[in-house]
């Protein structure tokens, strides 16, 4: 078989992380991937100079992963056509809100045989409600869409400290392909073919961690917080088990499901979101400001397109966690009242 | 039916912790318990007076539970015997090492057809190897004895604050009269009839938590450190299965599971014990010394009889993460090594 090429589609924090990854990993499996990497960089201007050409000749992005090497072969390429027209393998690891229009793009322009994954975390919230990224892809190009998530913060991947992640392939040998290009002995990478689920788990989990980040804010002490991060874990699987039916609970036990859970409670943006929540009158959107400098944090609008859809099949009794967790955000309840809501769980019942 | 005598066997600073809440919960459930409650306390002297007599003058525990009142129907006796003649429920809340000695003193002296809850973590080490403190205690004795284990620092269950439990019972009809027993709206009990894994829990997350605090005294950052509890969660459900047939895998998403292993590597003192290992020479009697002035730590114990037990069952490379554990705790591995059995765990083949 002719090697694949692959190309990268984002060049953010995440992005480059993984470059430097499957950049290495083609040239050792030579034999199964092209050498060459073409990775879709978003034209910004650094101190005068574009960051294609800075990253082209320095090797590093200097923005968004500074002080990381990437491999040589590896390149930069501004023009999304040129990026992906020869790719088989295409790697999706934009922020969410860019994917729609990128695919739309490339709609019709990639080689109808190619294959798409997501590396990207949060749900697309269009008029259809909520769609999760992978089939938002799959979708638009016409083309099968994997996923890989887990405990993943890119720095720490890019400083190769160990860690573990998730691969969601229906396809055994795509997902055997995948981890191929993806593990190194400090990403280790394990390969389910229960792709929804591992898509969920990365969303959700941001909501949860604005309940752990709530609990932290009101002084609870750790039995509190495990009791918030079990609740919440509960109400993933619920929700995964209602609207993505073959949903396996084994898929909570990998990297993309509990590791990924616990170390966004305990680190993280929406963690911190909680935390402040509690301990300021702020809204979200001053938060926001205030925070990420006007980024927006992923958790508080899962958490709104979760209400309403729960909301309108009768079921916000049955996730309490995720119900006060929206409420909380939109300071439509008091934050005293996140802690009764866990008390009367049906989990309990 | 007339109404069920309780004893608690212990008074320590989880015993206290309890009494509060089953002294007041027999007070209003008292057409199913009696309302006197005898606490057996080891007798100390604190400030030259006896301790029981402290704890019935004030109702407060001030040696191992300061500033928090204990209901007035919670009696502290300095006699095990009498303490535990009457009881059809014996609660035994004591350090594990005490319990064989309490148990013969007790034998052929209680009611035939009592029943004990066992409130202790950790495993019993004798001349059988390992064994489940509640095959102890229902061994000697010749009477059932349930479980109940969750993420449960007793501090914070006696300020109130939020969380949950997992009470084992084979009988339902027990799991439910405990149930009544110890369930208040700052405590939730779950009841789930596989006893052998709440307990198992209880013992093998000390071990995790120890890795936990190793990765931490490393500086590996929050990927790495869920890594280590995901990897640790796997070896213990993998431990139950085989040591304990019947094990199910529900079991570990009670708060006995993840949500009591999940607060123990961010609290804790094994968490700590596996951060001062890293960032000192300290043997571990020295550490013990050091941090806890003489008492010992849970996870080297039953890491080191798990070591011995899978070595003899030839079983230690299924058991990666305990195995270095157990081998680091006692000096005979390098902790730059931790990483590296984690890369190469059976969960990545
Ligand atoms: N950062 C992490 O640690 C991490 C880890 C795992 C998963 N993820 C996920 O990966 C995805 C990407 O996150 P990130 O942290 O790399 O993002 P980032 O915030 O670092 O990157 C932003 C990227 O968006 C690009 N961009 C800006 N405007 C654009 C536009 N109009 N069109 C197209 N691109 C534009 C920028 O050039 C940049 O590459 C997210 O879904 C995130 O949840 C991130
Ligand atoms: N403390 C917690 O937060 C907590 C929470 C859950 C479970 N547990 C478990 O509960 C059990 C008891 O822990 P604790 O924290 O209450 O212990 P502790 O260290 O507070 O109490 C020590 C107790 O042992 C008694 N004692 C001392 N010498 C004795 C002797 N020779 N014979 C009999 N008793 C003697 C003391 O009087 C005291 O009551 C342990 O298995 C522990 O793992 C503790």
């Amino acid at each position: 078989m002719a090697p694949k090429t692959v190309s990268i589609v984002g060049s953010g924090n995440w992005g480059s992380a993984i470059a430097k990854i499957v950049g290495n990993n083609v040239q050792q499996r030579n034999d199964v991937f092209s050498t060459i990497i073409n990775m879709y960089m978003y034209e910004e201007m650094v101190d005068g100079k574009k960051l294609t050409e800075i990253v082209n000749m320095q090797h590093e992005n200097i923005k968004y992963l500074p002080g990381v090497k990437l491999p040589e072969n590896v390149i930069a390429v501004p023009d999304i056509l040129e990026a992906t027209t020869n790719a088989d393998i295409l790697i999706f690891v934009l922020p969410h809100q860019f994917v729609q229009k990128i695919c739309e793009q490339l709609k019709g322009k990639i080689k109808s045989s190619a294959i798409a994954v997501s590396l990207i975390k949060g749900f697309a919230i269009n008029e259809k409600g909520i769609q999760l990224i992978s089939h938002q892809i799959s979708e638009i190009l016409s083309i099968p869409c994997c996923v890989l998530s887990g405990a993943n913060l890119a720095g720490e991947v890019a400083n190769e400290q160990f860690c573990e992640t998730t691969i969601g392939s229906k396809n055994e040998d795509t997902g055997e392909l995948l981890r191929q290009l993806f593990e190194t002995p400090y990403f280790r990478c394990a390969v389910v073919q229960d792709t929804d689920t591992v898509e969920v788990c990365g969303a959700l989990k941001n909501v949860v961690a604005i309940g752990a980040g709530i609990v932290d804010g009101m002084g609870s002490g750790d039995n509190t917080k495990a009791a918030v991060q079990r609740l919440g874990l509960m109400e993933m699987i619920k929700f995964a088990e209602i609207f993505f039916p073959g949903s396996k609970t084994s898929t909570f036990f990998e990297s993309c499901g509990i590791a990924d859970l616990v170390a966004t409670c305990h680190g993280g943006r929406n963690r911190l979101l909680g935390e402040n929540v509690v301990k300021s009158d702020k809204t979200i959107h001053e938060l926001e400001k205030e925070i990420l400098k006007g980024q927006s944090f992923q958790g508080p609008l899962v958490a709104k397109e979760i209400y309403g859809m729960l909301k309108d099949k009768d079921m916000l009794s049955r996730f309490p966690l995720f119900v006060a967790i929206h409420l909380i955000c939109d300071r439509k309840m008091d934050t005293k009242e996140f802690i009764s809501c866990l008390r009367n769980h049906p989990e309990h019942m």
